[in-house]
């Protein structure tokens, strides 16, 4: 029994015949994050990694910023009598120096004119939290097209289950620093900042995120909470996800499969021998 | 210019060459629901269908159940100064009998014990709100396994932009009730189960819900408000899913592509002439 998988007897059908068989699952269970042990959100997220997990929504949504804002990340043990069940909380104390205002943080509604929000304003509100990217040197188009082959030889659970999304961060080098897994996008990417954060490793400047899914605005806006200037997915971005790449100064890059691929904001550089050969 | 995609230029690189093209890329804008004039969340959809949405939301959150528990969904207009920008706004009025706690609804946290909230705890929290089913009669294995290429016959958008998830119920004898299609899966669910509220055909009875992502826990939370008794997914569900429709008499079936499924939970009925006759 894995964390991040989950064993049912179902039954397959198929046009030879039908009959009962084992199959692994996407394990999916509720995560309570608290903050100073004031419960703030409960996420559906794949169990494990949970303390990077809590770390990046933190950093996300502004809560921290550096590896001092967080004293301590406390887990609960899984429990004696059920060990399936493992612990499905954790409670962040903060440092000295961060900022915690519980009702903005869950009340999750932004601010808005009598016409409700709009996409300009909900883009230019990030950028009171997180600096845009001012100069970034991200990989050729060359060197991105071999980043998802890279990402399924590593992925370890995504063949097994078929159910999981993965979040990767390359360095200049094209290599891997971190890679996550989970049935929610957003938890795969909140854990890994998060391991960018707890490690010291913040901004990730000069570094390329791959996502598996879709590349919505939020994952956009965390990608530059964690300071990362180049974002590239293997299928479709939105359109606030555009404008917001457009603006922040971020390179998004989408469709990426072998070596076509569809730039929606920003641009590759010129292949360059020099690039990463410090790595 | 669409509801549902927004146009772009952008940068084409494939191994032939580079240039730059228009692009059709699926729209995202935020949405503030409120309620009785309280802002109650944000949502990033892809616009259209807001009052379904607004109506499909608030049905899975347990705050209306029937048609008459809604008064009137009111709209913003769009803003004549700039046209592209929609009215991000639906706020909803509660018929007389409707109960409406504004603390729980905002905060979206459960209760939960002192070591937060288990895989079962969630699960059976929703069932106070929404009856099991019951009694049903789903689609047989041959009737179901058509379903797919109907959906995809019948989506005007996800060929064009690659980046919208569809929701769609189709009825006893196999016909699209309603299809609806969202940058978030989510969305897209609400859409169709809002669509049915204020269409007072509640619950959906025999129906069957067709998704084309994956399958979580809160859509089948969702389908359960509607009173949807089979889900089926082009895609894999997740633990917390299979675990529910067990639990609530839901029939499951997950990578359902040509005549090859995979039933998670319930069954599928022998084939059966008599099935959706009537229809």
């Amino acid at each position: 029994m894995s964390d991040s998988s989950k064993r049912f007897i179902i039954h397959k059908v198929s046009p030879g015949g039908a009959g009962a068989e084992g199959d692994e699952v996407a394990r999916e269970d509720p995560l309570e994050i608290r903050v100073e042990g004031k419960s703030v959100a409960v996420v559906m997220r794949t169990p494990g990694h949970d303390r990077e997990l809590a770390a990046g929504f933190l950093l996300s949504e502004g809560v921290v910023s550096k590896p001092d804002d967080i004293f301590e990340i406390s887990e609960c043990p899984s429990h004696a009598d059920s060990p399936d069940e493992r612990g499905n909380l954790v409670d962040v104390l903060l440092g000295a120096g961060a900022d915690f205002d519980a009702e903005s943080l869950t009340r999750h509604v932004f601010s808005s004119s009598s016409c409700g929000v709009c996409g300009k304003a909900t883009i230019d509100s990030v950028f009171g939290n997180f600096p845009k990217i001012e100069v970034s040197r991200g990989p050729d188009a060359e060197r991105l097209a071999g980043y998802p082959a890279k990402l399924r030889v590593a992925q370890a659970t995504f063949e097994k289950t078929g159910g999981l999304h993965a979040s990767a961060v390359f360095d200049p080098g094209g290599e891997i620093v971190v890679l996550r897994e989970d049935v929610g996008r957003h938890n795969a990417l909140d854990k890994v900042i998060g391991h960018a954060l707890l490690g010291g490793r913040l901004p990730l400047s000069d570094h390329t995120l791959l996502l598996s899914g879709r590349i919505s605005f939020e994952l956009m806006q965390k990608a530059l909470a964690a300071g990362i200037p180049t974002v590239a997915g293997i299928s479709a971005p939105s359109s606030l996800a555009v404008e917001f790449a457009r603006e922040s100064g971020q390179t998004l890059v989408g469709f990426l499969r072998g070596e076509t691929m569809n730039v929606y904001a920003g641009s590759l550089p010129e292949k360059d021998g020099d690039l990463g050969g410090e790595n």
